[in-house]
């Protein structure tokens, strides 16, 4: 297995890059790693057999224009996706913009066949736990109901071999749970993906459900997607914000603080609303991965892992499979 | 002034109302109140000059199908409705099923001269305490960029009648802050409101920054407001009961929760995420207003004032003087 590291684009650079391909080079002697970054930066590297640098110049910057990518054909994105372009690689692991790398993956990697539109992939926190698949969260700005019934098997597939789920539940989101709800698209859409029998579709599901993990996947145009994963994270972000202040604003509400702290962290570690926002990148001929642009060493080895099971469990094609 | 009062529909039944009546007309002696409901419920307002007590034997329940309320003819509701449809009052007020009693209206009460498309809106409340209309939140399935802008000038108008604010500001619900950003419909709904002189239009908003109180009025189709809406009010009532589990899980985090409970209340006051869900009726010819299915007196006595300002400030004829 190949795997092209882009190791610059992140916000913290390519200090916690390098840090996780040196533990995952040691953990995975069967994987070979092609990473791309400014050479010097990445000495640490250059004693591994299974690592290969391959130098760029030039870092697609997190305010960079997503469309500029077209002309940044010297970064370290670019050239870590053009490798799965051109066959070398299995799959390609970036924490950069996700704009760019979603409008350079589609610039640069083949479409799945059999796929019309790919499509950005969000695993939701959930409050049981369980987390939950919401597709798309904006790489479209509108989607057909066959797109949509594309979309359910892709996640459908990914919480299958990914998350281990053995006949994944999938939702439409819509404005209620009658059939009939929506415009047309939502209702063409309810019936394809009632009468595909490789689904297991249960239904439409309500914005006010989203984090409730009663499904497994949730596919919606990426309009709506968009609007649903950012209401929440605003929502979640700005809510735990004012607790926070909450909790500061005096001595008493301090010692109040820390008397809470273990049961708070208990109760929320489930629901870990700050990693909502990352996204997958679904529907292209090769694992595409995107790191949180403020990732750490470990959450970019995670994201590496999760490359690796994507190769490893052949996602890509299985998703082509339960297309045809 | 007269305005309509269905006393039976809401989750705690007749007292409510009895006792929001009692107060508010006695506050308001010019004003008659036409209260529609079972009358041996009614007995108490019987001594008030300024109430007409209008029997109806049928209840459309929370649980009914919406487009039930055609057959009701009978019920407090649509007799409440009736009576704005015969220009008998200037206003209604109820608290039932807010998909009745928008069905209800669209019914029997006419729309507004020069609107297009009725619908719904909902007063969020923001972190930073000024609070913001959003509209469409789930009327229509879908809306063209024309009955957007129309949405816009009713919300501004409402803005500015009702909540005081001198020159309100407007944005689109969009899926990034571009001109280009969206769909079709987006990119002319975007050209419409900027193009309008009559509207104070700052650009798009991302879900993110729908509770961030940057803006006064935000306009979207029903079908993404009604999943903003309730992916918002979802995330922050469910990450509240998982913060009020957390606090009630031991004995130390209970007086934890003793020590936090001033600073939480004095923060948090200003985000009353408990008063998201409610919608008023934009459109109609006459005040039309959506007290919460579970409000107490004070809260439908709120309604009923709200109802009184509108008529007051002769809100529905602004309205319909900016669509001109």
């Amino acid at each position: 297995m190949k795997l092209a590291i882009d190791a610059m684009s992140g916000d913290l650079g390519s200090p916690i890059v390098v840090e996780a391909c040196q533990s995952f080079a040691k953990d995975h002697p069967d994987v070979t790693l092609r990473v791309t970054g400014k050479k010097e930066e990445l000495t640490e590297l250059e004693n591994f057999n299974n690592i290969e640098i391959i130098d760029a110049r030039e870092v697609v910057k997190m305010t960079d224009s997503p469309l500029g990518v077209r002309r940044q054909k010297e970064s370290s994105m670019v050239k870590a996706l053009m490798m799965a372009r051109k066959d070398e690689v299995d799959g390609v692991v970036s924490c950069g913009s996700t704009g760019a790398y979603f409008t350079g993956a589609m610039l640069f990697v083949k479409r799945l066949e059999g796929v019309e539109r790919s499509c950005l992939m969000a695993v939701l926190p959930t409050f049981n736990g369980k987390g939950t698949c919401l597709l798309d969260v904006g790489a479209n700005a509108e989607n057909t109901a066959e797109q949509l019934r594309q979309f359910a098997h892709m996640g459908s597939v990914y919480a299958k071999e990914i998350r281990g789920i053995s006949n994944p539940t999938i939702r439409l989101l819509n404005i209620g749970a009658e059939e009939h709800k929506g415009n047309d698209m939502h209702q063409e859409a309810y019936a394809l993906l009632k009468g595909d029998e490789a689904l297991n579709f249960v239904g439409n599901i309500e914005g006010r459900d989203l984090l409730e993990g009663n499904c497994d996947v949730i596919v919606t145009d990426g309009f709506s997607g968009n609007i649903a994963l950012k209401s929440l994270e605003g929502t979640a972000l700005g809510l735990m914000k004012v607790i926070k202040k909450a909790l500061l604003s005096s001595t008493k509400s301090k010692i109040g603080a820390l008397l809470i702290k273990d049961g708070l962290k208990k109760e929320l570690g489930a629901f870990d609303y700050k990693s909502v926002g990352g996204a997958l990148m679904m529907g292209f001929s090769k694992a595409i991965v995107k790191a949180h642009g403020g990732s750490d060493a470990t959450a970019f080895r995670s994201a590496m892992e999760l490359a690796y099971t994507m190769v490893d469990h052949d996602v890509v094609n299985k998703m082509k499979e339960g297309l045809a």
